[in-house]
């Protein structure tokens, strides 16, 4: 497949994806974000603007012996020559020319009163600008590509002007003009009209090709960039799960899914579009950016249904429920158990587990009343899979898996007068393996300090524990109006570097029901290792 | 403005958004939730399916009293009567009929394959369900909407029976036919195409009209939504946040915002997307999910901008570099760190609360830099506004109000071997009205232990606090990703039977952000009944 060629699948992640706020990746996240980003095969990495900004330099430099892409060429970002100077003789066209980069992007201004407001030049010392820097590298055997900044904004206020840019970049070699609705206030039939304009009236003999660049401020950066390819770009940019500046850029994985999967358009090496979950969470653990659950496609909850009603419909065909195959992507359908709970869900739920339950009425029966029973008490299983298998295990062998004994916890919170922070320290008593374990854990806060006692001393039996790693803790105060007196229910994640899972604990006492929850996670953890 | 009749803005947070994973709210939530959307001025709210769901037939029941909506009607959800019964025998319509709500949505099957496999029914006896059961609610007085649920894929399976399904409601009196796009997997020009042509084959005599309902799962729906109403359509659904199952329903104000402020279609009272902010926050903080910070339109970082190079440019035209002015949302342009609170919104927020700080710019100046350095710790004042009038008076009268001093607190929860249930012993020494008292307080959590010893001891002083009542109590992991040792913010709602207030505390203690959220509760009753 001509990646290069007969449609760009061009991604800037690792240039204007890092403008998002309180991203700040080192030039090693950034080497390993574009290993990710092959192996979805996307045909273009923008890695950075070379010159400007030393990190990005390094990348180009360290990219050239460390990355061995297998489907992507590098493009380097960066500026025309400056007002008043060759483009031969301006350094930051230089660091471009030397980047090593096969493809250089070059952003131009299109916007006549940024033009003059922002660069402080004329019109016409802007035109020169763009054909001079984009002829200057071609000469030197880059192929250049036109990021034309605020296009649209300035195709508004000076139609003219905006499209004498991009023939001026195409006449001077360039090959790529993508259009940037750099402010992302386009909607997507204004970029369609535009796009059309464009492709009838810069493209001069018809060399080149247009491209499209969008940002989500109105909520319609992805179908706006379908809009640009339905009226004929075949260049489209775009983030991994849409990092980016204030709203973020187009979901380069949702627009090539939807190319893809439902506008037929093949944009990708076969077969890698099924990475998609995969690389997009593997990118998030990179950027320690919490993947957005709802996320289309490769979210967590993208295919998660709530069972109830359906699931005898889902049943005869889960088609009937989700838009597409979730294999398509890499992602899967999952069950919720939620307080709609029949038979059928449990059953379904059970097998994707690795639990088959059909052959067996009376266990299925038992097992979906004590989840109801549970769900009464205020237990959620639907995002606390860990503890609904721990709890189908139970039902299923008749005893719960247990590694080790508590035979009883305190934790003290006290402040000192005088003293400004409070301070907890917690008591373990155990048994596992044979052996008694008395262990003292501080924290920051109490559950904190249970966490480091409880796994300071499981991790004398087991030193696999010393792996695992609280991520997340929620706590949700149920039956409102009942203060402090009420239901709490604790989530909380866990993981062990591999996965993650999630348990739930409920009671009176926010440090009980943390208790319940942070046993239940070593619990299911010491399972998966133990069953490997 | 006639908000049930030219255009229809019409919610349903409260149902299809309540479907999303882990969102599971109380009655008193969804009421809190109500009023808020009424503050947006949408013109209608849908509650929930009253007879299916007790919470939702609690929620109507409560509703009829305890809500005095300004804009918005109340719809009740609910299915078309089950096949073989008559309309008015059956007991869940009948639940839609005494649920009060002067709207009523039913949602019908429009899709011939899902009325075979999940009603398991004839397409003839569909057909009669939805026009028993429309003329039957219509003849009793009640407006009747119909959700045609699975539209889109029904359409392209059987156009024929999908438009009929149309046709018979509007014959039996539906005033409007939302089109469902219930596994959300549409593009916006195959919405245009659909709802066109329902347009011209479904609507008959031209009486009612066509509706939209979407969801993200192509990270299309706002996109979808906009489509639809270029193409005729008049009435949308979506929800706030976009929540909603899977990848969520269609964002209610990127859609309502793109609407009015980016298609000049005034579809809110005047003036009232000026909230959107405000509410969709407020609306994260009832539900407990943190907001979305790229969240077009009203996340934090929607006009959030690096500033760097573009600074001067910023200063001399800031539309420069925005597409919209954030104002119009009721959101702020941010330069670099700095978080939400501008002066303009202090002012107000000031005003409201009984200070004009209109006449000191010094002190109005000091104030936000007061909130942003909180706001940067993780306070919140949003909701919490008993906290806010605390900073408020302290900053304005030079002095935190103060009625108690706190020597030292500590509380202990541990169990014991054999013993099933942690209990927890809460120990506050204070001075109050010249005296020292030292007080214990039991609970079963914690924070319950301490409130009591707090009130008690406080309350020897000041009898009136012991009408205070907690009544609600909410935590929040900040900073997620780093498990129990990351910042938790405490909310705590405390009413003194004629009114409620909002206190907030912040810190890597669960307890001690908790015992900042109590003292400061007992302070803002003890100030509101001292000033009586």
């Amino acid at each position: 497949m001509d990646l290069q060629g007969a449609f760009h699948v061009y991604d800037t992640t690792l240039r204007d994806g890092m403008q998002q706020e309180g991203l700040n990746p080192t030039v090693a996240d950034k080497l390993a974000i574009a290993r990710q980003l092959d192996e979805l095969g996307v045909g273009f990495i923008e890695g950075g603007w070379p010159g400007a900004n030393p990190k990005d330099t390094e990348f180009f430099r360290r990219a050239a012996t460390e990355l061995d892409l297998k489907h992507a060429k590098l493009a380097a970002f960066g500026a025309t020559r400056r007002a008043g100077v060759r483009a031969a003789d301006d350094p930051l066209v230089a660091a471009l020319r030397d980047s090593g980069a096969p493809v250089v992007t070059l952003v131009a201004k299109s916007h006549d009163r940024h033009v003059e407001l922002a660069l402080r030049t004329t019109l016409e010392e802007n035109l020169a600008m763009v054909r001079d820097t984009v002829a200057h590298l071609t000469a030197e055997g880059q192929r250049v590509f036109l990021d034309a900044e605020h296009f649209f904004d300035g195709y508004r206020d000076n139609r003219a002007y905006a499209l004498e840019v991009l023939r001026t970049a195409f006449e001077a070699g360039a090959e790529v003009a993508a259009l940037c609705d750099t402010n992302g206030g386009m909607l997507p039939s204004w970029v369609a009209d535009v796009v059309a304009d464009v492709h009838a009236n810069a493209l001069g003999s018809g060399v080149g090709r247009v491209g499209i660049h969008c940002h989500n401020d109105t909520g319609c950066a992805v179908a706006n960039t379908l809009a640009a390819v339905d009226a004929g770009a075949t260049h489209v940019q775009g983030t991994i799960n849409g990092y980016g500046e204030r709203t973020g850029n187009a979901d380069l994985i949702s627009v090539v899914a939807n190319l893809e999967l439902k506008l037929d358009r093949q944009v990708l090496p076969q077969g890698l579009l099924r990475e998609a979950t995969r690389i997009a969470h593997g990118i998030a653990e990179v950027t320690n950016v919490p993947p957005a659950s709802r996320q289309p496609y490769v979210g967590t909850s993208a295919f998660a249904h709530k069972a109830g009603l359906h699931a005898s419909a889902i049943k005869v065909d889960p088609m009937l429920y989700q838009h597409m195959d979730p294999m398509g992507v890499g992602n899967d359908m999952r069950l919720l158990v939620s307080d709609m709970a029949g038979r059928a869900s449990i059953e379904l739920k059970g097998k994707e587990l690795g639990f088959d339950l059909s052959g067996d009425k009376g266990l299925l029966t038992a097992i979906t009343d004590k989840v109801k029973e549970l769900e009464s008490r205020g237990f959620t299983f639907e995002a606390a899979d860990a503890s609904f298998e721990l709890l189908l295990v139970e039902m299923v062998e008749g005893r719960r898996p247990s590694y080790f004994e508590v035979e009883s916890w305190r934790v003290i919170t006290e402040t000192q007068p005088d003293g400004h922070d409070a301070t907890c320290e917690a008591t373990v008593k155990l048994h596992a393996e044979g052996e008694r374990f008395v262990v003292v854990g501080e924290g920051n806060g109490p559950v904190n300090a249970l966490d480091h006692a409880l796994r300071q001393a499981i991790g004398q039996a087991y030193p696999e524990v010393a792996k695992f790693e609280l991520i997340d803790f929620k706590v949700r105060i149920l039956d409102q109006g009942h203060g402090t007196d009420a239901i709490t229910r604790v989530l909380i994640e866990t993981t062990d570097g591999a996965s993650s899972w999630v348990t739930v604990g409920v009671g009176p006492n926010i440090i009980e029901a943390s208790w319940q929850a942070l046993t239940d996670s070593v619990t299911y953890g010491l399972r998966k290792h133990h069953q490997r």
